[in-house]
């Protein structure tokens, strides 16, 4: 069994690129994660998601826990045999998504009980649980259950989440000791766009001791600057020498951010979502689909893209199969957007490596302002 | 250019084998064709389709002509270039979808008006007209305007629209007259489930003389027997250079059938429509993945399919997905059932070669009823 290990290979300002080895193979950083909500990327075969670049996906406890359960997939062999990724997979808590999609949530110190939004099960999650759950899938980086609450919010609140997620961090490092060898646990920094909360989060987290720490309780409609500010306090008080995870993001244009600041893994549905809308990313900024002004266009979304979708279809296809709800559209556009997506990763990898980030970051948006009229 | 011919290698019976070599390709019969109703076959990269072994696709002339407009598609380089499949296309006319989809439908000698079921405008559709879009499309095979009535129908009905469709079929040819070469058009066998007026339509439309028949409305609702029946009354009536085309046809076993009767050519949404509602089509018959049984079931739906889907996913996956609405469960299974279907027609292709054809249907048959419990 391959150790679980992080390597700082360069950086370039703070931003850094490596490498995390995991026993399933290696996760060149930054890192961005396609999800795979309910153990599936949607409208993408797993065959697309390796070749648009992603090293690792991440994995929904919350769902896979409802659906089809966490020791039916344990018996079929693990998620990775599962779903036939035999790659890295990081799993989440299920704490958001308790937390956005559970009916009649109660919290308390011991966990969370909410109803399944299925079948109106009662469910408990507790941190023992929630790693229990992570070990049945076999998830190559688990993470610690926390709180994640909406901003904004009071103080109070935002304190009280905080120490809960801390309470509760202890417990899933205590219940992870068992883990197979190979696996890492992650804890999470909380602490809403309170600075001192996030300050103390993170001086905690890093007191109790994780192979890698997550920034969460962002990308959840705060404006962007609220979430660089929290990038700018809690990165520094990180260890260097262990994976940051800046949890739900985000915008081609967050990423650039927050790699910027140190970041090294994020994953955010808008690359699938906004495919499955009509939304295309390319070099030259968005392209939305649904206009009419790509209805007559015989150029494809960008002729030098790595992605066979890009180059092979019209825009006015690709409108066409988007106006007429084609789940070819969607298939399409979100492979258009997992490639764009991984392929601004690896610019970032190579500029911070050349030392060039400042320039790549320009030159980026750059593209994205000059759109392609002039293509 | 090539010209368009058609060969018969082998006949078993009155089964046959051969080719149909257009300037685009060549198409091996018996052939089933995918259906790309809009421009793109429901949940299925063009690549897997070609993959699936398909030589040629159909495409729907009343889906395109209203969106995105055979005008349209025209100058965006015709059909193949838009949805980028270089290999040959089929078109209907378009009848068959006027009847069935277009809306205050009035059928007069010239043709036929309709409201558009995507906006309410009025268009109307001669055979002139039918002809000339699907030269706008660029189509390999066009087909002539027919009257598809439902089953069952009074005689007076059925003659009336077998005389019509007779009328349009001569009008169709000289339309066809300008078309450019290596091009076909198909004339259409019609006269409901009566026997005599589908052998005068037969003798009819082979007297206009077309370069390959069809056989229309049929798989409307009728029990297959009788469906049988008009085969073994119209397929003795067509030339046997010709190519005979049961359209809109249809399960598996409707295939065995009608090959054994002599038909070539064939086109059905089955596969794909089947695929999306959770049905998989296999050597040991179809299995619902929507039921509970495969719901721990790690074994692959056929571990020596060709097809990837069909050997690289356990069933409880499969069904996991399907119960999960995951569009992935959707493309997996159409991708599945359209190289079953392929994998059908190479095999009666192989079996008609080998003067095995009556074997290879008993052979298949018995492999559906078995199912696969002893796998």
């Amino acid at each position: 069994m391959t150790a679980f290990t992080f390597r700082v290979d360069a950086a370039n300002g703070t931003a850094r690129a490596g490498a995390i080895t995991t026993a399933r193979g290696i996760v060149r950083t930054p890192a961005f994660m396609p999800i795979g909500t309910q153990g599936a990327i949607k409208g993408v075969h797993w065959r697309d998601v390796k070749a648009s670049g992603a090293d690792i996906v991440l994995g929904n406890t919350y769902h896979l826990m409802l659906r089809p359960g966490a020791e039916r997939i344990a018996e079929l062999g693990g998620l990775h045999k599962f779903i036939n990724w035999p790659h890295p997979i990081l799993t989440d808590s299920g704490g958001f998504q308790v937390m956005s999609l559970g009916e009649l949530r109660k919290i308390g110190d011991d966990g969370v009980t909410f109803r399944s939004h299925l079948d109106g099960a009662v469910v408990a999650l507790t941190p023992e649980r929630a790693i229990e759950i992570q070990d049945l899938l076999g998830s190559d980086i688990a993470m610690q259950l926390d709180e994640c609450i909406r901003l904004p919010q009071e103080r109070s609140e935002l304190e009280r989440a905080m120490r809960l997620s801390l309470a509760w961090a202890e417990r899933c490092k205590r219940a992870f000791e068992t883990a197979p060898p190979g696996r890492a646990l992650f804890g999470i920094v909380q602490g809403g766009d309170d600075r001192k909360l996030r300050a103390a989060s993170a001086r905690a987290v890093v007191d109790i001791g994780f192979t890698g720490y997550a920034i969460g309780g962002l990308a959840v409609g705060e404006p962007q600057h609220v979430m660089l500010d929290v990038i700018d306090t809690v990165a520094p008080l990180l260890p260097v020498d262990r994976p940051r995870y800046l949890m739900g993001v985000g915008t081609p244009d967050d990423l650039l951010e927050a790699v910027g600041r140190g970041m090294d893994m994020f994953d955010c549905v808008l690359p699938t979502r906004n495919g499955r809308h009509g939304l295309a990313y390319t070099r030259f900024g968005p392209i939305n689909l649904r206009n009419a002004r790509p209805a007559a266009d015989p150029r494809p979304l960008d002729p030098e893209s790595r992605c066979p979708a890009a180059r092979d279809y019209a825009r006015a296809y690709l409108h066409h199969l988007v106006k007429a709800n084609e789940m070819l559209g969607a298939m399409l556009l979100s492979e258009v957007n997992l490639y764009y997506y991984q392929d601004l990763m690896a610019g970032m990898r190579a500029a911070i490596a050349a030392g060039k980030f400042t320039e790549f970051c320009a030159v980026t948006r750059e593209g994205w302002e000059r759109g392609d009229l002039a293509m």
